[in-house]
């Protein structure tokens, strides 16, 4: 399509504007330049702390949206805690406290005093919670509790800092749920998990693997943890959302008891789980081009851009129409929510306005200049494939739509793929080091004890064991035997990760 | 109606459920019983801060959805910036440093490591925002950027905390917003104010009193502060949500500058505008009765209990036939909402669910007992009132609905009546100081100089300036005087206040 008169003098613009490197050739270095180029995120004042832009919080409010629904159909309700926390409730139950202290943020002055105990800002809310349930639960009556909190939590990490991937701070929803019976709680972890991977497969188009991490990796203070791990283009695993089952351990920590119908005083059953705004990072990783992110299209902040293309003799009409196919686009919903669109009716030339969507990720472009006007089309372009689609006006609608579904549709595709293409299956040590070495998830037998664990994570140069498919039965598991000490054992991911 | 056969078991039960004062005997006491008992509130083991239960956080949601869709569709956009904010940013502009520097919450180490420079825990985040917003603004084209962000703030206030009312955290928007020029910036608060009003008066009930703070009362960084207050029915007045206008205070402080339409660098007009949790506390606290809580429809978590009259030889039908009216009902929406039903089988009385759900303040009640269902109707009763009214089923969604209207329009109604019945205008400082010792809220002509103010507030035991209305003309004010030192004035609302 032909550029306007405005296009020569903001070339210079465009090509500042885009990605230095390709993705195949240096992800880091693409992932950074295109999160901040995209204006996703942004470096702030505060060491490893990121700025979520209108975009990327935008993202996050759908996921929230998303989840939260389900959460709430499934009984879960929302409340607040303090974020911080007194120092003697965070010692309470010792496994946590050591999981969780070295990444501490400490509040020791308000104003000029110097305050009595330290605080904690909360790097997980177990021990506030906990210490509130103890106190309001005392009968079965009360029983389930399943209590939830959007919110924010400080872990100061040490390691070098990647927007949504790994900071000090980050954004998310803790579940603290409570029952009578371990049945029921491990019966909640279904259902949580269920949710966790609609969420993942259908909104952000991302594959996974869910499994049992490995006692070593399992939460501090929880019996068990079930993750969902992902696999990024350059090969690294990096868990999403996940579910960990306490038992009594809390329970016993923090006195949550309960009169059972039986009349017995009884120590309850807990579960925590949790999805944060990593996974905005996970999906942008996964779908993004050499030209910027790509954003799948039920999560999408913007569904579709209109770019008109003007001349001074035909603006008007152009932008009329525009103007028409916006007011009734947005009047119908994609999936959960509206249309969202964007007339740029900027004074800027087209190709830098493709340029510039394309590198913020909006699912599809709507192009129509006069001559389009005259033939009562469009022309419709999606983000990731670049294909274009003249629409007659009356098909806009039911065309976009499509389009959307199987933007949709083929982003998770290419995750499932990029994951199933890393993922091997070896049975010796050796073999596991070459392929961790080709960048590849193996799957191992491994006998879950710590000690194997970290020999293999030594030998492969840092791989470490994301999680142990549910589906094992115990006689599939029957002949394996630890690729390091030949023990009883059960298949393990192993992989780099982040 | 007559109480089942599980009735008298739990009548001492229901006798320690309420509240133990009379609101109008002594409001403190009731406030703190009704926030405590109906299970909004509890307190937390960090002193001065609470816990948000379950029930309060729904309304929370509620206000943040109204207000959320009405600032989105004014353009306004969220975001997230980082909770901690270094300390040499807070310094940047000294007046909105001293007005927060005694409540700042300091975090000094991470782990066991000292940091090299301490971090405030965010009292409001302007600074931390500006820093960005120099970086982002280049062009009048990159303006207005209009952001907010929905979040938690910590101000280590040493006065004793009320639940919601006055606390160490709380939850707000807060939005911060850059335009090229005063007249824009200015504009935009007659829109937030709009916004500002449509909640309270429509979905809290809450009347108010919109005015320009004292230049004593305005925040700390801005040129003038626009409040709406409310009147607690002790007598007290409280700030609501409110709107800075910080004209080029900041943008000179933090550098932000923009290349206007002429090719000049030009420093940007700033505002900043919040409303934040501490309205579930106003609003709760106007609309309360001695019997608990009572929460304004189009805000209520709940809209309706079901409460079954059950005796063994009918408990089947009746409760299908509740059941089927439940399904119905959430059905339908009320207003922004779907309506919300809880159907309350426990194996209590029927006497001890009325009075659990009044002092939770659950808008509707509908009891159906066998006779009722022979009937083909249930009995309706309104929260606030009491009055019944026999529903046949088939009109029970209408007059469900006109019921909550008639309520919500009542609730707003009491609230104007308990503020205008304490509002009186005063032309001496005499009479300002009998009326203020009778509770009211006076209308006094006062210089706007903060030295007459401290009197004032000396003379009175603590009255404080509130606002002063937005009507009025130099024409009107050319005779008045104030009412300590004689010299030119303005009204200004005087009171004791939260």
């Amino acid at each position: 399509m032909a550029e306007d008169k405005k296009g020569k003098e903001n070339k210079d613009d465009a090509k500042e504007l885009g990605i230095t490197v390709k993705k195949s050739d240096d992800f880091s270095e693409w992932y950074q330049q295109a999160m901040l180029k995209s204006e996703l995120a942004d470096y702030s004042a505060v060491s490893g702390c990121i700025v979520y832009r209108p975009d990327s919080y935008a993202i996050w409010e759908k996921i929230v949206k998303v989840s939260d629904d389900r959460l709430k159909k499934s009984g879960v309700r929302n409340c607040y805690f303090p974020l911080l926390i007194p120092e003697k409730l965070l010692t309470k139950e010792s496994s946590h406290l050591e999981g969780f202290s070295p990444e501490v943020a400490w509040v020791t002055h308000a104003g000029d005093t110097e305050l009595d105990e330290r605080l904690a800002i909360r790097p997980t809310s177990e021990t506030i919670m906990y210490d509130s349930y103890s106190k309001w639960i005392r009968s079965h009556r009360d029983l389930p509790l399943r209590l939830a909190q959007w919110n924010n939590v400080i872990r100061w990490e040490f390691k070098h800092p990647v927007p949504f991937l790994r900071g000090r701070e980050f954004l998310w929803v803790e579940g603290h749920t409570v029952f009578a019976t371990k049945k029921e709680a491990e019966d909640e972890g279904v259902d949580i998990i269920n949710i966790w991977e609609d969420v993942l497969k259908n909104y952000l188009a991302v594959a996974f693997f869910t499994g049992k991490k490995s006692r070593k990796e399992t939460f501090a203070g929880a019996e068990y943890t079930i993750s969902l791990e992902s696999v990024l283009p350059n090969g690294r695993a990096i868990q999403g959302p996940d579910f960990h089952h306490d038992g009594q351990i809390f329970s016993k920590a923090y006195d949550i008891k309960f009169l059972n119908k039986n009349g017995e005083q009884e120590y309850a059953y807990q579960n925590t789980w949790a999805i944060t705004t990593r996974m905005i990072g996970v999906m942008l990783g996964i779908h993004g081009d050499d030209k910027g992110v790509i954003i799948p299209p039920r999560i999408a902040p913007t569904h579709i851009v209109i770019v008109p293309i003007l001349f001074d003799s035909t603006m008007e009409k152009v932008l009329a129409k525009c103007n028409e196919l916006k007011d009734e686009l947005i009047k119908h919903k994609y999936h959960d929510f509206n249309i969202s669109v964007i007339l740029d009716d900027r004074n800027y030339s087209p190709g830098w306005k493709f340029n510039q969507w394309e590198l913020k990720g909006v699912p599809l472009r709507i192009e129509l200049g006069p001559k389009d006007l005259e033939k009562g089309h469009v022309v419709v372009v999606r983000r990731d494939t670049g294909k274009k689609e003249f629409v007659k006006f009356g098909d806009i609608i039911e065309t976009s739509k499509k389009m959307l579904d199987e933007m949709q549709s083929a982003l998770y595709e290419n995750s499932k793929k990029i994951m199933e293409s890393a993922m091997i299956e070896v049975n010796t040590l050796d073999d596991a080091k070459r392929c961790i070495d080709e960048k590849k998830i193996v799957l191992a037998p491994y006998c879950d004890d710590g000690e194997c664990e970290d020999f293999i994570k030594e030998e492969t140069g840092g791989a470490k064991i994301l999680n142990s498919p549910l589906s094992q039965k115990e006689s599939d598991t029957a002949d394996l035997k630890c690729i390091r000490c030949g023990k009883p054992a059960r298949l393990f991911y192993f992989g780099k990760s982040y």
